[in-house]
């Protein structure tokens, strides 16, 4: 049985208790911006109810383009206006450079990727530069309450990065 | 107190309970792209423990470059090799069109975006339409599992999209 297969074994026990639906807008008006990494159960560790917040992932945690267009659906269309960023201890994208990613796949596929790898070497100055990225782009309109945390995978606990 | 403080003091609370670390590497080498509307709760509704998947989310769960990136880097980096992508029912996608959306930011910032929005008007279509970009991309090795769903956000079931 494949992996796929067991979390929809999974869904049916989901959906036995389930209790929906809820309105689209998210309640608390907030979007979190946060790494795709296995260990950050989003909901779990900030509490998060069902239908109260937006949330988006994707290698890094980083503030993309793909990101940005996120958030200004989020903000524009569905009304968030806090934005919370989470990084992590321990995270893969410390593990190599752009330049190493991409010559590897160029060597493999023939073909270098058209997109930044976005590997970083300082998780707090990423988290910094993430920030920076939401408040300097024309378009997102709320930016009052953009804050960027480090989550430690060992403590499960989030430190604000100033 | 804003949203975001209330969602750190919960976060003080899972910490308490909170054992850690668990190893970089998704231990079910699975990666999932989903919508980041506030209603799925990823890891509940496909019972994903922690640590065992990559979790890839923005507006409408789309396979844009960015997920590429993500999802080049879980496999390549990270050892996933099963893709399930998630879509839903009453999607904000569904709402609005590229054109109005890029229009109204330009009459309000002087700016058009460079990216596309990703609206969509069909919501199987659309799921069919991520799988191929996933499975036409050079940068995902592992495509011999990768399916798609539309998650019912009046009953919590999964339906695959064939």
């Amino acid at each position: 049985m494949s992996a796929t297969d067991e979390y929809l074994t999974n869904n049916t026990a989901y959906a036995a208790s389930f209790r929906g639906p809820l309105p689209l807008p998210p309640s608390r008006q907030v979007a979190v911006v946060a790494c795709m990494d296995a260990r950050l159960n989003v909901y779990a560790l900030l509490g998060l109810g069902e239908g109260e917040a937006h949330v988006i992932r994707n290698a890094g945690g980083v503030v993309t383009d793909d990101a940005i267009r996120s958030l200004a659906i989020s903000q524009r269309l569905l009304g968030t206006r806090e934005i919370i960023l989470i990084h992590h201890t321990d995270c893969g994208m410390l593990t190599f450079t752009d330049d190493d990613f991409k010559r590897r796949i160029e060597e493999e596929t023939g073909l270098r990727p058209p997109w930044a790898a976005e590997a970083f070497r300082d998780l707090e100055d990423d988290v910094r530069q993430s920030v920076r990225r939401v408040t300097s782009s024309p378009f997102v309109p709320h930016t009052a309450s953009v804050r960027g945390f480090v989550f430690d995978v060992a403590t499960g606990r989030l430190s604000e990065v100033k």
